[in-house]
Order: C-alpha cells, then structure tokens, then sequence
C-alpha cells in the first residue's frame, strides 16, 4: 500500500497526518504554530510533525509517496512558495524548499496549496463531494472560506489567490467585511456574521430570550439565536430568517455561476442542521437560475471536518495534474 | 489554409460566418431568425446561411474543417442537443443532428455552446483575451452575460448552464431582475438597469436634463444619464456614479472569486469609454482582496462586438478538448 502525508498548517495549530490509499488518516502528529515567529522554526516543526506522524503510523519516508501541505494564505503550487499570509506573517516563503531540507529526502515531492482549497480537494477526494466533476464547497467559520474543483482538479485562479467567495459582495454599501469591503458574502453568513446580527437584535430588542441567554453563558455565539429560535423568542427567530436568506443568496449566487455536480457546505453553523439546512435549500430552490430544469446542483454538508485539510494536503500530488 | 464555419443563431438574426485560421472573418451569409417557427425550419435556414457563406467565400465544404453554433440558453455540448432555449422556444432541440442533416455531411463535425460562451471564446482565440490562461468576459448589454475560460477552454457548468454572472445578487432584496430574483447584477449593470436607475433619477428630479433630452429624443437610453453628465447634470452624474459603483462591486466579486489574468467588459456601454472605466477600474483596484498584490487581473474592453460570437463559435472544435 502507499501512504501520502499531509500538513495543515494553522495559525494555531501545525497538524500533521498519515493517509493511506483508501483516504484513512491512519497517523497524527500535532504540535502549536507559536505564532509570530520566524518561517524557518515553522518549517522546522513542521517537518518534525510529518516524521513524527511516520513514526507514529510505524511507517519510515520510503512508504511516503510524497507530503503536501495546505497553508493559510496565497500559496503558488508552481513555485512551491507561499507568497504572501496574513495570518502567519510570510512573504514569499519558500516553504517547499524549507520541508525538502529538513526532511532530508529529494525525491520525496513537496507541494503546497491554500488551506480551504485543500480542505475542498479533500472532501472531492474522499467526502461529501466525492464523485463530482465540478464543486464548490464552502465553509461557514469565522470567516465564509470557498474552494473550487473543475474537472477534478484545484481551481486556485491565475494568481493563487482566487476562490474568495466570501468576499463577494450580497449587498452593496451593508455591514463592514474584515476585508475592507462593505456588504460581503462573509459579513452575514459566517459565525462572526451571525453573532453582529445577534447582537444587533439583542440591542434593538432588550426582552428578546437572547439577552437573557447570553447573560446566562457570559457571551454571545453563533449558537444563540437558534437555541433561542427554538425556545421560542420571535426575535431569535428574525435573526436565523435572516441569516438564512442571506446564505441561501450567497449559495444561489455561487450555484448561477458554477452550476456544479455537488455544492458542499462546512463549518460550525452547520451542526444547527434542518432547521438551518432545509429553509435554506427551500430558497435556493426557488430563486437558483436553473430552478425548472431536472438537473440541479446537489447542496451536501461536508463529511471530513477538520481532516478534510489533512486528506485533501495529503492528495495534492493528484490535485492539479 | 483551414477554414471554420461560426454560426450565431440569436433570436432577431442568424448569421453564418466563414473564418481563417487567422481569425479573420472572409465571409458572411444572415438571415432573420424569424421566432417562433418550428426548430427544423429554423436550422434549415442556418444551414443554408452556413452553405451561402461558404460558397460567398469562394470555398466549397471540403475546405470546412468544423462548423460550430452558438445559441442562447443551455446548449448540451456533450450531446449537441439545445436543451432549453427561452427565447427561440426550444427545449430538447437536436441542433447538431439537424445541422449535420441539412448539409448533408457526415465527415464535417458540428459543435454548439452557448452564445455568451461562445462569444468569450472568441475574445480569448482572438481578442481582448487573448493570451490568457484563465479569463472571463462580462457582456454589458439588454441583460449582463458571463462566459468563463478556465485553462484555455470554456467552463459551462457540470450541465451546461452556468457562467450565469450577471444572475448573482448584489443587493439583496434589490431591484427585480428579469430571472425572478431581487438585486442581480443584471438588475444594475446591464443598459436596461442603467434606463431603469435614469428613469427613476427623472422621476425624483423633473428639472434634471435627463428629462429635456429624453423629451427631445423621444426616449431614455443608456446614454442619457451619460450624455447629461457631459452636459453638467449633477443629477445625470449621480445615475452614472451609482451605475459604476454596482458595476465595479460585481466586477470585483468576479475577480475575487476567479483572479483570471484578464477580465474582459463587453456590450454597448463600454463606448461609453474612459468616464465609465477610469472610475470603475478605479473603484474595482482599492476593493479587490488582491489589491496588494504586483499580480492582479487585468481589465480590458472586448475588442470583437459582434465577430465574437461568430469567431468563437467557428473555433469550438478546440474549445472543449
């Protein structure tokens, strides 16, 4: 059998695992990312994550086929350097170079790839999109991540920087985006959306049950105005009416464009489940470009969760020719 | 020297082209479409534009390497079948097979895609987007048509109906768009959504010098709003501003999502010249993810009108495989 290594490197933590041929993570290694500190030590633990994970599968580098690594940031999978990542601190970090040296084997293949769109090769590989000719998958965080397969392989854009779905703006001069846009995609339908909106309902109405909730837990979350929709507060309920429409907007708009075999959708808000899923899909439904027409985009929820990263690094090999 | 026959089957007109392997069209042949008839009778009338082009290029059909079509709506270019066209009244429409029947050669291949495909493809065989690897050509029009080249070859959706761009809502609960839903792009940027936002400007300011001209030529254009603010209309200039901020937000969105090397606008609008694109290139730089980046898309003006759809068609034998 041949096994495949793949790094997810995070702002918080550097996750490195084992995957055989059948797309199991049979072997972990984990250690923190430390950040800000210098690209090298990075490097160099992550390098030390992968033997170690080798170790840990008690396999040596000679079963390893090759080691992909999925990082935040524009990272060029044709010079193996990540160009530039905010959330590190790197520019043009020849992070290929670095694993190749601490790894200490030249023809054990390297290659690097944007996070979300590793995590979206891994649901193509091995998840909820698997299968597909064509898929998009976004995941609802923090942020609202995108990652685009056509014909099977990354779609990373002519720059490496492409598939921000999440900054595609639902509505011109609405709520302020982290990017510096107004109204994007990610401004509504992330977690941090849900919660500004919460938060907005709470102040607009002080006897909604949110106030009282998030009195009671010390804090606001994405989980607040579901828990409290189903409590029964109307307020609560406003808030998921409305960050439904707006993810069904950004849904629709991403299917009119792609038409894909299978939309996939991650991330926290997800776990709400049918009474975030089946409005949602009701919507897209009825306003999709293609809604007379038998053949429609699939909309799935991710399988992989946090492994998606690992799985789809771990394949990169394949991931773009 | 190889020779290509384009077909561009629209809903007023059907013109048949024969172009060169340089590109250049040497020869035309049209005819009114004349909707709605039965579809046998209209790819009757196709093929005979085709077989008059020929013969008006001195050229007999052993000269014809492939002949292709473009089409409004969902054109199946696995199957050569027009699955469903709104405005020519077709739906499960063997087009190639009819083609191939009318002209009476088996050996000659027949392709379709759709006309906004089609007509991006020319642009990138022979155009404004030539050269690229990833592009997408926006046609600013009655409506806001998209048509998407990935690696050189068109991207039409797992069933041949996307690239729908100017179906993506950029204000929710916006103006109505044409395609049921509210706040398309279409709804804002096509001349039909710049006629819309001039009439409302007239209706709020009746001292505007929109309403003069518009009374003195008989009606609002799309170049109305444009004309007046030449003119010295404050209220002229705010339509014209609005209609290039809408624009630069869906341009925008379409580069964060495809970073392609080029973007190429199309369409009657973009005569406007510099006054529209110097403020939306403007506006699309300080807001683009990448704005930091040296390696951001480059955007053009389609430089084909209405050859496009014809050279892009005659050149669809290389553009799906």
């Amino acid at each position: 059998m041949k096994y495949y290594v793949g790094i997810d490197l995070g702002g918080t933590n550097i996750v490195a695992g084992v995957v055989d041929g059948d797309y199991k993570i049979i072997a972990k290694a984990s250690t923190k990312t430390n950040c800000p500190r210098p690209e090298k030590e990075i490097a160099a633990d992550m390098a030390k994550m992968a033997q170690q994970a080798v170790e840990n599968a008690g396999l040596t580098f000679d079963d390893i086929e090759w080691i992909g690594i999925g990082t935040p940031g524009i990272a060029n999978s044709s010079t193996g350097i990540i160009e530039y990542s905010n959330n590190l601190g790197f520019k043009d970090t020849p992070m290929v170079k670095y694993i190749t040296e601490f790894i200490g084997r030249n023809d054990t293949p390297v290659y690097i790839e944007n996070d979300a769109n590793a995590a979206a090769y891994g649901e193509y590989v091995a998840g909820a999109a698997k299968g597909a000719k064509n898929a998009v998958c976004i995941t609802l965080g923090t942020g609202v991540g995108g990652g685009i397969i056509i014909d099977g392989k990354i779609y990373a854009g002519s720059n490496f920087a492409g598939a921000e779905i999440g900054h595609t703006v639902v509505e011109v001069d609405g709520a302020q985006c982290s990017c510096g846009r107004k109204g994007c995609f990610e401004a509504y339908s992330s977690a941090t959306g849900l919660i500004r909106m919460s938060k907005e309902a709470m102040a607009e109405h002080p006897d909604s049950l949110m106030n009282k909730m998030a009195e009671e837990k010390g804090k606001v979350t994405a989980r607040t105005s579901f828990d409290c929709m189903r409590a029964g507060d109307i307020y609560a309920k406003a808030v998921v009416d409305k960050y439904i429409k707006y993810l069904a907007a950004g849904i629709t708009n991403t299917i009119n464009i792609f038409q894909p075999d299978i939309l996939c959708i991650g991330g926290g808000v997800c776990n709400e489940g049918d009474p975030l899923l089946l409005p949602m899909k009701e919507l897209v439904a009825k306003e999709v470009y293609t809604r007379n027409s038998p053949k429609n985009t699939k909309i799935v929820i991710a399988e992989l969760g946090n492994d998606a990263g690992i799985i789809g690094a771990a394949f990169l090999g394949r991931a773009n020719g």
